[in-house]
């Protein structure tokens, strides 16, 4: 969003973050207590100017020779990326991708915490997934204002994520998460991030039958 | 891989080919015959120029006034994507994220046919997810060969990703989707894909934390 721009860290650092974050737990895991730039870059075939440049996002930064110590570089980058922060989510559609989301460990580490999921199936009404009340749609309204929702989870067919979208932005979501193979249209001040499960198979497939084409005799 | 240069689609027209086919199968099911080019564009956010160069890929052209046949661009783009072939895949490490991709209908819709997974607890071997077998990893090494295991699904422990890609390579694996979160470097011949699940999460929360902080007075 234009109005953040103050603060923006760039997209490419923000996706790194993960890895490093994984590599300094694993190092924690393992009692080594510091760790150079050019040690994490080799091990996550990154350049060590750019991992020095991405972690001084932290408010941590190596010294000459000792590197950063590894502890405390932890705790700082998980600070940066607000992981203790509960972040209230909801998620719209309750089907294969849905409810694998909904009990996929690795975003409640990252802070999403989940307090409802929504699907029309009137078979789903009152079920849970994992730790999570499947409701109708309709409930959203209700419940929204009341807890402050603010990002919503988009994996409903690709036909309805317009409309899924319009109704969130209705009742307060400015973060939409949009699984759906549709993009969604949402006023100024509504960020949206547009993930496809699909692009990555995609192209490996294309590789791999490519592949057999030119092995053919 | 350098030696496929030759039939190599751009991967950003690859990446958009699964929200065309989408958008073109909610036609058929409407009962709409045709479609245009800008049509197809504004749906999907695109341009329309752009729209006629990826559907190019695809034997099918679309003709002035008229646009394209909406059947046989959908059966196009599944030839394109070679959805109807089966792809032998093996997966990795059946944690929280392995288990819901072994579950996940819409790699199988792609082509991808778990033939097995594999993970070293011993807990899950001979369980099933979803119809997948779990097996040790060991069991690989008797069941590569046999069927020409070719593609490979990581989701193992980021520290253990490197030992379980020089594994699967050595015994004929040549195309690796890694959703681990370190990278694994592979010889010469192996394609890698690698994906991560929070990349995009991560992005997202960065946004609303920073709102959050603006917000304050």
């Amino acid at each position: 969003m234009d109005d953040n721009s103050s603060i923006t860290v760039p997209e490419p650092t923000l996706r790194r973050m993960p890895s490093y974050l994984e590599y300094l737990k694993l190092l924690e895991r393992r009692g080594d207590k510091h760790v150079s730039a050019p040690t994490i870059a080799k091990a996550l075939d990154l350049d060590a100017t750019q991992v020095a440049k991405d972690l001084a996002y932290t408010s941590i930064t190596g010294r000459t020779r000792v590197g950063y110590e590894v502890a405390p570089l932890v705790q700082a980058l998980r600070d940066f990326l607000h992981m203790d922060q509960r972040v209230p989510a909801f998620l719209f559609g309750v089907g294969k991708l849905g409810s694998a989301l909904l009990q996929y460990q690795g975003f409640v580490d990252f802070g999403l915490d989940w307090v409802a999921a929504f699907d029309p199936d009137e078979r789903l009404a009152g079920c849970r997934v994992g730790e999570v009340e499947v409701l109708h749609p309709d409930a959203f309204r209700a419940m929204a204002p009341e807890v402050g929702a603010k990002v919503a989870v988009l994996c409903v067919p690709a036909e309805v994520a317009q409309i899924t979208a319009d109704m969130v932005v209705g009742w307060g979501v400015t973060f939409i998460w949009n699984f759906s193979l549709f993009p969604v249209k949402v006023p100024k001040g509504v960020f949206v991030q547009q993930t496809s499960m699909y692009s990555n198979l995609v192209v490996l497939l294309n590789r791999l039958h490519g592949q057999k084409l030119e092995d053919q005799p």
